[in-house]
C-alpha cells in the first residue's frame, strides 16, 4: 500500500461529467489497495467568475484595503463545490470519502492574502484518514492564515496544496492530472518531434516552469524538491481504465540515463531593453537596477558592454513584454539622474533555453547552441547561464526555427524509446 | 448608540446592484451611530444551482451517506460569496467592515447536516468587533458542528443566524429586511383591503410562521420570542434613504392597542383525509396515528365523529397536500390491522385561521367565525383552535372569499391607522 496524492485542475473538473471522469481515476487507485488524497481545483471558469465579481465592487479605500482578504474568502469557494461534489460522487460508487477545507486540515499560511505561501500543514489527521481508507479530498489553492481567515495561494496554487499535502503526509508520489500527458522536449505546437519525457529532475522541471513553462507552477516544483516528493504528470482526459504513463519528476539520482539536454523551452512574453550611451562609472548600473527594483519590475539577461564613445557604457536587459512599459517610463524617470543618452526597447523577442542537468558534466553544450543557431543564420542578442541552462535572446521570428534546429541539434527528435529511461 | 443586526435574503442581494443597495441601508445605520452586524443569504439563484449540483451527483450508497454534511459543505459557499462582496463594498464606501463564516465567530450547531439547530454563538467577538465601528458581515445559513464540518440551518435559515446572533451580541433590534414591506393582516393578493401591521406579538407571528406564511422562519421566530429580540420585517426594496417602518415582532406587553384578531391567514397546502367506520373500541384511534407518524407524516385537525353504524367511528384528519398520497398508502397498508370501512381523501380544501392574542381575553372571537362562514353559506369541515387562533378547514374554492368576509367581520378592513399602534 502506498500513500498517493492525486491533484486535478479546472478543466479536469470543469463539469459533474469530468467530475465523473476524476472519480474513476480516484476509484482505480483506491482499488489497487492504495491510500489516496485527492487535491481539487474549482470547476473551470468559477474562479474567473468570482473574481470578476469581486473586481466589478470597486476599488476601496485604500486606508481600509482589506480586499485581499475578503478576495480570499470569496474566490476560495469555488474549490469548497468541487471538493464536496466528488466526496458525494465517491460515496455514491460506494467508498468512504470527505471533503476538507484548508481550516479543517488545517493547512496554515502566512497572511499575504491572495498570494499566501504554506507555512505548515498537519499530515497527521488526513493521513490517519488515508490509512484507515477513507478518501481525503481536499479544497486546493486555500489555507487559513494566523489571521484566522481563508487564505489563497495564488493562480495555480493548488499544484502547491497537492504538493505541500503529499509532503506533509509522507505520500509516494503527488500524481498532478491535468490536460496534458506530460512533460514533453520542447512544445509540441513547434514541432512534430517534440517527445514525452519518461522522467525530469526537479531542477529541470524548476527551470522549466521559471521560463514560464505552464505545467506545474514553480512553488510546487520547489516545494517537491526541497521535501523529495516524486510528481508525476498525466493526463486526466485520458481513459481512466488506462491512463498514459505521465512524466515523472524526480531526483537526479533516479533517473537512470541522463541526456545532456532534456528540453528546449522557448519564452516569447520577453521583451528588451538597451540603455546607450551610460557613463561608465561605479554605481550608474546600481542606479539602474534599483530603480527598476522599486517599480517591483523584474530583470533577466544583464548585459553590458562598450559604447562607440569612450567612457561610456551600453547596458541591456530584458524583461517580461507586460512590464516593458513600465520598465521604459521608470527609466525614462531616472534619465537625469543616471545620465544615458538614449534608450531603445524592443518587443520583438523571444529567449530560447536548453535545459539538462547533464550539462553539469558534459562540456561542448553552449558551443553546439552557438555553432547550430550560427549554421542557420540566427543572430544571438543575449546570452544567459545557469549551470543547467543555457539562454539566448533572439528575434523573435526566428524562435520556432531555433526550437527545431536545437531539438534535432541536441538529439531530441530521433525517436529513442528508450533514451530517457 | 444601539447594537443592531440587520439581514438580507437572497432576493435582496440577487446582484451586485442589489448588494449596492443593501450598502446604502447598512450605511444609514452606521452613520447614525449604530453598532452594526449584517447576516447576508446567498445570492437568489445560487443555493438552488448548488443544491441542483448536489442532486445531479446521484445517490450515494446508504451506508455510506454523508450526503448532508458534503451537501452542507457545497451550498454553505452562496452566502460565504455574499458577505466577502459587501464587505468588499462597505470597505468601497469607507467604512470598516470583515466577513464572518460560521466557523469563524464560531456559531456552533448540533451534527444534523442539512438542518442543524443552533447551540450556541460566541458573541463576544463579534460584539467587541461592532462596537469598535467594524461592521461584521455574517455569512447566513450556517454554522459549524461538533464534527468540526460546516453546517446549515436549513431553508430560510438566514434569518434564524440573523435573530441567533442579534440574541447572542445583545443587539437591541435585528431588522429582517425582504422583498416584503411588512407583515399583513391577511395576503394581500386576496384583498385589498389588507393592511400592514404595525406591531405583532411573537406568539401571533409564531402561528402564522406555522400556517405556513413565508414571512419568517418558525424557527426564528421561536429564538426572538425565546431571547426576546425585537424583530423588524422591513422591505429592502424601499429606498435606502427612507425605509418604511415595517412590522415590529414584539412582546405583546409592549403592544398598547391590541386588537382581538390580528390577521386572517390562509394555507392553500392542506389535504383531508376521513377514515369510515372504525370500529369504536380503544386503541383503534392510536394505531391509526401510530402508523402515520412512523410514516413521518405530520398530521393536523383530528376529529372523530359517530359513524351511522352502531359501534363505529369516523376519523378524520388534515395533512399537508404533499404528504397524502404517503399518508393514503400507509393507512391502506394497515387496514387489515385497524379494520376500518372506507378511506375518503380531499385536496380540494384549505384552512383559514384567525389569530390575535387578544382572543385570550375577549369571548365570542370562535361564534364571530362561525356566524360569519354560515351567514355566507360557507360549510365547515372541520375545526381546531389554540389559545390565540381558531382554524377552520373549507372548501379550497370558498377560501378567497373567506379570508374577505372574516377580513371585514373581525374589523380589519377599515383603515384605521391608529388601531394597531
Amino acid at each position: 500500500m502506498a500513500r498517493i496524492v492525486m491533484k486535478f485542475g479546472g478543466t479536469s473538473v470543469a463539469n459533474l461529467d469530468r467530475i465523473r471522469a476524476v472519480s474513476a481515476f480516484v476509484r482505480r487507485e483506491v482499488d489497487a489497495g492504495h491510500a489516496v488524497a485527492v487535491v481539487v481545483s474549482a470547476m473551470a471558469g468559477e474562479t474567473n467568475r468570482l473574481v470578476s465579481l469581486c473586481h466589478e465592487v470597486g476599488d476601496p479605500v485604500p486606508a481600509l484595503d482589506a480586499r485581499d482578504v475578503e478576495y480570499d474568502a470569496v474566490v476560495a469557494s469555488g474549490e469548497q463545490v468541487t471538493a464536496g461534489l466528488l466526496a458525494l460522487m465517491m460515496q455514491n460508487l460506494g467508498y468512504r470519502a470527505r471533503s476538507w477545507h484548508g481550516w479543517q486540515i488545517p493547512l496554515k499560511t502566512d497572511n499575504a492574502h491572495g498570494k499566501a505561501r504554506i507555512r505548515d500543514i498537519d499530515g497527521e489527521v488526513i493521513g490517519t484518514a488515508m490509512d484507515n481508507g477513507e478518501i481525503a479530498i481536499v479544497a486546493g489553492f486555500q489555507g487559513v492564515g494566523d489571521d484566522g481567515r481563508i487564505s489563497t495561494l495564488g493562480r495555480g496554487g493548488s499544484d502547491t496544496s497537492a504538493v505541500a499535502l503529499a509532503a506533509a503526509v509522507g505520500a509516494d508520489r503527488c500524481d498532478i492530472y491535468t490536460d496534458v500527458d506530460g512533460v514533453y522536449t520542447t512544445d509540441p505546437r513547434l514541432t512534430k518531434h517534440a517527445r514525452r519525457i519518461s522522467k525530469i529532475s526537479f531542477e529541470e522541471m524548476l527551470e522549466m516552469a521559471s521560463l514560464g513553462a505552464k505545467v506545474l507552477q514553480t512553488r510546487s516544483v520547489e516545494l517537491a524538491m526541497a521535501f523529495k516528493v516524486p510528481v508525476r504528470v498525466l493526463s486526466s482526459f485520458d481513459p481512466p481504465d488506462a491512463p498514459g504513463p505521465g512524466t515523472l519528476i524526480c531526483d537526479e539520482e533516479d533517473i537512470v540515463e541522463q541526456n545532456i539536454v532534456t528540453t528546449v523551452t522557448p519564452d516569447f512574453n520577453e521583451a528588451s531593453v538597451t540603455i546607450l550611451a551610460v557613463p561608465d562609472e561605479p554605481g550608474r548600473a546600481a542606479a539602474i537596477f534599483n530603480a527598476l527594483a522599486d517599480g517591483n519590475i523584474n530583470i533577466d539577461m544583464i548585459v553590458q558592454s562598450a559604447s562607440r564613445e569612450a567612457g561610456f557604457a551600453n547596458i541591456s536587459f530584458t524583461t517580461k513584454e507586460a512590464d516593458l512599459e513600465q520598465a521604459v517610463e521608470v527609466l525614462r524617470n531616472e534619465q537625469p539622474k543616471i545620465g544615458f543618452k538614449a534608450l531603445q526597447s524592443d518587443r520583438n523577442v523571444a529567449k530560447v533555453s536548453v535545459i539538462g542537468t547533464g550539462m553539469k558534466s558534459h562540456a561542448g553544450v553552449a558551443a553546439t547552441m552557438f555553432r547550430t543557431l550560427a549554421e542557420k543564420g540566427i543572430n544571438i542578442q543575449n546570452i544567459s547561464t545557469s549551470e543547467i541552462k543555457i539562454s539566448v535572446l533572439i528575434n523573435a521570428d526566428a524562435a520556432e526555427y531555433a526550437v527545431r534546429v536545437l531539438h534535432e541539434a541536441y538529439g531530441l527528435d530521433a525517436p529513442k524509446p528508450t533514451a530517457q529511461n
